[in-house]
C-alpha cells in the first residue's frame, strides 16, 4: 500500500483514534500521524503505546499541515474542535469526524470549516465496549462498513479519497445523507443501547431480586445486554443529545409494538408470540448469511466455539 | 467418574438434551442413556449422532428401569410426557427437567408422578442460539448455574445425588423455590429476550429503513439482540405463556424506566443519562469479575478477539 496521505492529525485518542493509528501504521496509508487528545494521560498512553509520530498540546498544533484530519472524539465535543482548528486547517485538506450522529455534527461543525477545506462527515460501524488509548486493534474496521455523508456541494475526489481512505483500513464504504444515516443508526444502534441500558437499570433497582443474583444468572440472555450497555457513557449520552428526533420517532414504534406482545402474553395468545418469533429468528439468519456475523453460537461462551 | 446412575432415560434431544448426551458420555456418568423425542428425524440423528445406548419410540418405554428421567422439552410439553410416563417410572428414581419456568412445571408435573419416585424440577442457566440434536457439546454446562427447586417433601438424598449429577456436568448448583426461580429468571432471562424480539420485530416493520439496512449496519449493536432473538420460538412461546405474571411484572417496571428515561432525551438532561449509563457499566464489570462472562471485546467479532 502506497501513502495516500502525507500527514494524517488524529483528534481524539480512544477506541476509534487508536484502532485507526494502528490500521494507518500497518497499511503504511499515512506518511506522518500527529496526534492530540484532551487529557494528558491519554496523550502520555498514545505517545508510549507508539501510536502517532508527533503528539501536540492543542488540537491546533496537531492539525497544521495535515491532508486529513480525522476528529474522533464524543459527538458534543466536534463544534468545540472544529472551532479550536478551523483557522488552522490547511487549504485542500480533508476534515472528516467518526461520530454516530450526523445532523448534528454538520451542523455544529460547519460554520468553523474555511473555504477549501473538505469536510466529509463519516462513521465506521465498528466497535468494541472498550475504550481509551490501549483499546485499539489494527483489524476493528475489517469487513465493516463505514458511512460518509457528503454534503451536496462536497469535492468529488475528495469524496473518493476518503472512500479509498477506508478501504484500506479494510472497510466497505457507503454514501447517504446525514438524516437518512440518522435514522438507520437510530434503529440499528442507539435503540438497542437505549434498551439494554433500560433493561439493566431496571434490573439492578429490583427488591425481590438481588443483585448479585442477577449477576450470577445472567448467562440467560441479560448478560448479553450487559455487554452493550459497558460502552462509553459520555460518547452515548452525546448521541442521545444529539439524535433525539430519530431516537423518539423509534422509542414511540418499539414502545407500541411492546404493548402488542405485552397484550398477547396477558391473554396467552401463543400464536402472536410464535409467529413473532420465528419472524425474528429470520431476520437473525440475513445478518449471518449478509457475513455481518458468525453462526457459532455465543451465549455458552465455550471456548471451543469462541 | 464412577457411574452415577446405571440407567438414565433423556426424553427430548434438542440443544440441552443432547449436551447431557455429550457430557454423560465424556464424563461416564450413565451406564446407559435411553432416549426419546418426538419427531422421526430427530430420533434417527441422534441414533447416527450416537448420543444415546438405546431409542424408543414412545416416552414411557424410554423411562422404563431408568434411575433418573430428564425431560428436556419446551415447559408447555412437560404435562403431557408426565402423564405418559408416570406410571412407567421405577420407584426410586429420580424425575428431573431443564425448563425455564419452574412453578409451572410443578403445576403441570406433580400431578402425574407416583409416590415413591423424586420429582426435582431444575433450570440449567445454559444455552446457545442453536437447537436440534446436533447443536449439543459437553461443555455447554461447564462453570454455568443450575438451579434446582426442590419440593418441601423433596427426599433429602435424592437432592444431593442430582446437585452431584450437576457437578459432574460442570455446573455450580443453587437451590431455590419455584416462585423465587421465576421471578429471578424473569429479570436475567425472559425480559431481556421478550425486548429483544420485539427491537428487531421494531426494526422489520419501519418504511423509511429498509430491511437491508438494518441487516448491513447491524454491528451497531442491534446484531447482539438478533442472536437472543434466534433461540427456538417454541421454547420462548412457553416461556412467556407460563411465567406471565413474573414477566409482566417486569415489563411494567421496565417501561416505566424506559419512559423516564424517555423523558431524559426528550428534555436534554444528559446528567441523567450520563449517570444512568456509567452505572450499567459497573453491572458489566460485575458480572465479569463473577466469572459469567470474558472481558474480550465482541462487538468487531475480530478473529484477534475470538
Amino acid at each position: 500500500m502506497s501513502v495516500q496521505f502525507e500527514r494524517v492529525a488524529i483528534i481524539g485518542i480512544g477506541l476509534i483514534g487508536s484502532s485507526l493509528a494502528h490500521v494507518m501504521r500497518r497499511e503504511k496509508i499515512a506518511g506522518h500521524i500527529a496526534g492530540f487528545a484532551k487529557s494528558i494521560e491519554t496523550r502520555k498512553a498514545a505517545v508510549q503505546l507508539g501510536l502517532v509520530d508527533s503528539m501536540h498540546e492543542t488540537a491546533a498544533s496537531a492539525v497544521r499541515n495535515a491532508d486529513l484530519v480525522i476528529m474522533c472524539v464524543p459527538v458534543g465535543a466536534c463544534g468545540e474542535i472544529a472551532r479550536e482548528i478551523g483557522a488552522a486547517l490547511k487549504p485542500g485538506a480533508i476534515l472528516t469526524d467518526v461520530g454516530s450522529v450526523k445532523a448534528a455534527v454538520v451542523r455544529d461543525v460547519l460554520p468553523h470549516v474555511p473555504q477549501g477545506v473538505h469536510f466529509i462527515p463519516g462513521h465506521p460501524i465498528a466497535g468494541t465496549e472498550q475504550s481509551g488509548p490501549a483499546s485499539g486493534f489494527a483489524d476493528l474496521f475489517v469487513k465493516r462498513w463505514c458511512i460518509l455523508t457528503p454534503l451536496p456541494d462536497s469535492n468529488a475526489s475528495a469524496v473518493t479519497r476518503l472512500e479509498n481512505f477506508w478501504h484500506s483500513c479494510g472497510s466497505e464504504v457507503e454514501l447517504m445523507t446525514p438524516e437518512h444515516h440518522d435514522l438507520v443508526l437510530a434503529i440499528t444502534s442507539h435503540l438497542p443501547h437505549l434498551i439494554a441500558y433500560n433493561t439493566v437499570a431496571t434490573a439492578a433497582d429490583l427488591e425481590e431480586v438481588t443483585d448479585s443474583e442477577v449477576i450470577k444468572y445472567s448467562a440467560g440472555g441479560f448478560r448479553d445486554f450487559t455487554r452493550i450497555a459497558a460502552s462509553d457513557p459520555t460518547m452515548w449520552r452525546d448521541v442521545f443529545l444529539n439524535n433525539r428526533e430519530a431516537v423518539l420517532e423509534m422509542l414511540g414504534r418499539f414502545s407500541e409494538d411492546l404493548s402488542a406482545l405485552q397484550r398477547a402474553i396477558r391473554w396467552g395468545d401463543g400464536e402472536t408470540l410464535f409467529n413473532l418469533f420465528t419472524r425474528a429468528r429470520e431476520v437473525r439468519r440475513n445478518i449471518i448469511a449478509a457475513g455481518q456475523e458468525t453462526a457459532a453460537p455465543d451465549f455458552g461462551r465455550d471456548p471451543k466455539h469462541r
